[in-house]
């Protein structure tokens, strides 16, 4: 096993100049663990972002290539901790197998996979309109392309310890852009923070890239976080968390004499609606799965199906039953933390006390044993849930909201007061489809994603993935924190007029050195540029 | 001549609710119109967002072809308006001829061009990740495009009438995206503004659109403004302006309960360097190049070459004894309003009096007949350029500031203390190129757009272009407001997740319908997706 310091790493120094310091703590017996880990100073968050700064000097100037390589290595020093990683994410986070080895081996692909898009070359968007001479005024030669913003600050999810984490997707698509990282660890799971610094660390040794390429720092309160996002040299922030937290480091941010964009994705009540086809076709098999998207990890995801709506129907109510006895009938699952647990019991308790929701199970915390809450499900009418914006809320852990609606319009009214959403989801088949058409609409304005047929946990990887959507499941709804295209957030376009040839880029020169898709005086191409 | 109403223009109606009023000023006597113009009411700026909002809904579903045709209709309305809007804005902005009418010529070319990139059609960028059942667990489908945001509000510029105004870039790229726009019109030239929203209600009623497509508001203050970025409904807001109007509306929108991006662009001091070999081999035609760019309509361009930054030696002080000759030859000419020569007036005098500045001409307003400031030159040492802030601030008209730099170290050094500027500009020869390096990258990371060999007004509309750049520049730097990426701004992704063909936009269609170039499985392709 990995020795770990409870330190932060400073550009690849191990620091803990600070005295305040906190504990992992066993979610499956509420008891803290061994080692202290310190809270960065002030002056540790200066250092890590001024040799963030200084390190973007270089690798702003990386091929992509370079940067692929880099990222490879990291996977490499990743998958060499493994059993260590996993070992020291289930006693901080009671995740578990499957779970933690999936989640690790996600991790790492998500890293190799910018590789896939670096090496291919087109990301950096390259658009070239050549000069006219000849007309009056002339006009121009001007090249643009896509360059890296900057040092960027990532914050780390409680709740995906490895994939949304130190060497997450945030970092992962950071780092393809060429931008130092500093990782602010979630004071849930320091211990597998460390051990992943010390792989980022030895993939920065290796590669020769500047110690201050990444640098972590550790916090339990709101300190650290505040001041490394007020630094004057960073330019960017990756958040995946609450809404309270995301919106606090967004305002910091905003706030700051030169703002800076804060790329928070900070969950979702996820709304299904079910269909009268697909829930009389096959009623019985969307409990099971509905169930176990609801219940995955105790519910903690971000794209939990929180919300469930139905017509109201004898079918309907049958469907409900059999959810809440299949949700009663399971055994509840360790939580990840008591902020989680305690959270989650307050939010369901202002829900219920503000009346017009039924509690059909749970409702309650299990006191005995780890952090644990009761697989719970509520239900209420349509109009109760439009004019009581406490169930609009995320309850964040295993809790589904049903809503029943009078009729097909009332189910489209009532999607038509859904706040921003990660996910839409609506189930049916092909008698429902009409009907599906005015629901997918209105849905589709107030999520990142749309699924038929699914459930919204589970976020595949791949190129064509948008996992983000309006406020307030994030702050930025253009962008995306999985998949290739969320390597844009870090990214900035420049563009150079009439620069002669010795002073351009490779992606923007005549010959086209790096066979990257171009748009080339309106037309998309990879030939080069004759004279 | 178009007879004016002083109305503001509400979903295709007129409406003037409010007692508050103002009127144009000609610039070139001070004296006021006759048209009284209404500020909008709180109700009527309501009423115009939520008219938008309704709008949305329909126009968010029209086919790009359909979006393109209105484009051209909207530029064929103005050009019927064409000599009405010349005669007009000239009254109001004192800005004459070859400009305005060069400027007209521009903002139709602009939304035309638009019309270029709807019909291509592959600016939704469609992503296509097909499934692939047998993997453990099954990869669903994924497929992702850009949906446009909703309704935008649009702040017009005071310096160009034309082209950043009422059917402006701003305003283009919103329409070709789907989105209903909102324009404030400037109170220095409402009645051009009037004219605009007439030829603009016209395209919205002989297309078939909603009339919410389409509102102008005017208003002399900044409750308007305010009002307008407040509404819940409002999606994003575009501005061209002063730093403190767009940081105002920047943080207003940040501190909305639900924020939305504000994409200001709030000018620039535009650093222009001469290196040694440039000034050997053409010093006295820089002179003309660069004090014709300097005074270009008044030196009111957020392009402006504010700075101009050279080695010191007795070829720089030559050089400088010219351009301040030139300057002071050179007749100067009406400003745009009394608040611009004001607040030049100001911020030249806080310069001044922070001392460490040489004022070499100008300096003061030229009381007598119009709005005029005289044509300035200043002057600084590099040292007194880095610690003085007030040297850093753009002089908003014909102001020139010269710093000179001990050497070449010293003007990197000097490059590495400026803020985000829309524009950077080298001038060198051939055998400048080595030093020019250093310098490059050190002003790539400040600018939006670097020249060689060139004068930073002229902001060329075609694919390249970048008009933004980092803060103070603009409060987004990740996108422009000039050129076909400026759609971007009002689009966001969504990924549809298994959907039926039938409920699939066409972009995602297997076949490609709209022969769009699409990634699919991680390859640039027009080809259809085989079953």
């Amino acid at each position: 096993m990995t020795t770990l310091t409870g330190k932060n790493s400073i550009a690849g120094s191990w620091s803990a100049e600070g005295s305040q310091t906190f504990t992992s703590i066993d979610p499956r017996t509420r008891r803290p663990g061994d080692v202290n880990f310190h809270s960065a100073t002030a002056q540790e968050i200066d250092r890590a972002v001024t040799e963030a700064a200084a390190a973007f000097q270089e690798t702003r100037q990386y091929p992509a290539s370079r940067l692929a390589d880099f990222l490879d290595t990291a996977a490499d020093e990743i998958d060499n901790l493994r059993d260590d990683l996993i070992a020291t994410a289930d006693y901080e986070t009671a995740l578990g197998s499957p779970r933690l080895p999936g989640e690790l081996t996600r991790t790492t692909s998500q890293l190799r996979a910018f590789g896939g898009l670096l090496r291919e070359g087109s990301y950096v968007e390259a658009i070239i309109d050549t000069a006219l001479p000849d007309r009056q005024p002339p006009r121009p030669d001007l090249r643009r392309m896509q360059v890296p913003l900057g040092p960027v600050a990532v914050f780390s999810a409680s709740n995906f310890p490895f994939a949304f984490a130190t060497a997450g997707g945030d970092t992962a698509s950071a780092f393809a852009a060429g931008c130092p990282v500093i990782v602010k660890g979630h004071p849930g799971h320091p211990a597998t923070t460390e051990i992943f610094a010390i792989a980022l660390n030895r993939a920065v040794e290796a590669s020769g890239f500047p110690a201050g390429f990444f640098s972590m720092v550790q916090g339990d309160g709101i300190d650290v976080g505040q001041t490394l996002v007020q630094h004057p040299l960073l330019e960017a922030v990756g958040f995946t968390g609450s809404l309270r937290g995301g919106r606090a480091l967004f305002d910091t941010a905003a706030q700051r004499p030169r703002p800076i964009p804060v790329y928070a994705e900070m969950g979702s009540i996820n709304p299904v609606v079910i269909l009268p086809g697909a829930l009389a076709a096959r009623g019985g098999a969307l409990v099971e799965t509905l169930v176990a998207s609801a219940t995955l990890g105790a519910g903690q995801f971000c794209t939990n199906p929180g919300l469930v709506l139905m017509l109201d129907s004898a079918e309907t109510r049958t469907f409900i039953e059999r959810y809440t006895a299949e949700m009663r009938a399971r055994q509840p699952q360790i939580m990840l933390n008591a902020a989680i647990e305690s959270g989650l019991a307050r939010t369901v308790e202002q829900t219920v006390s503000s009346g017009g929701v039924e509690v059909l199970t749970g409702g309650e915390a299990i006191p005995e044993g780890g952090f644990c809450y009761a697989h719970t499900v509520m239900q209420a009418d349509s109009i109760q849930f439009r004019s009581n914006p406490n169930l609009h809320h995320e309850h964040f852990g295993p809790v589904t909201l049903f809503v029943t609606c009078a009729s097909l319009d009332d189910l489209r009214l009532t999607i038509g007061t859904i706040e921003g959403q990660l996910t839409g989801t609506i189930h049916g088949e092909a008698e429902d489809i009409d009907a599906a058409r005015p629901l997918i609409d209105s849905l589709r304005e107030r999520v990142g994603r749309l699924l038929w047929n699914g459930v919204p946990t589970g976020v595949e990887v791949v190129y064509a993935q948008q996992h983000g959507g309006p406020y307030p499941a994030t702050t930025a709804p253009a962008t995306t924190s999985v998949g290739r295209t969320a390597i844009k957030r870090f990214m900035r376009p420049v563009a150079y007029q009439n620069l002669p040839a010795a002073l351009l880029p490779d992606a923007l020169q005549d010959e086209n050195p790096l066979d990257i898709l171009r748009i080339v005086n309106n037309t998309y191409t990879r030939e080069s540029i004759k004279p």
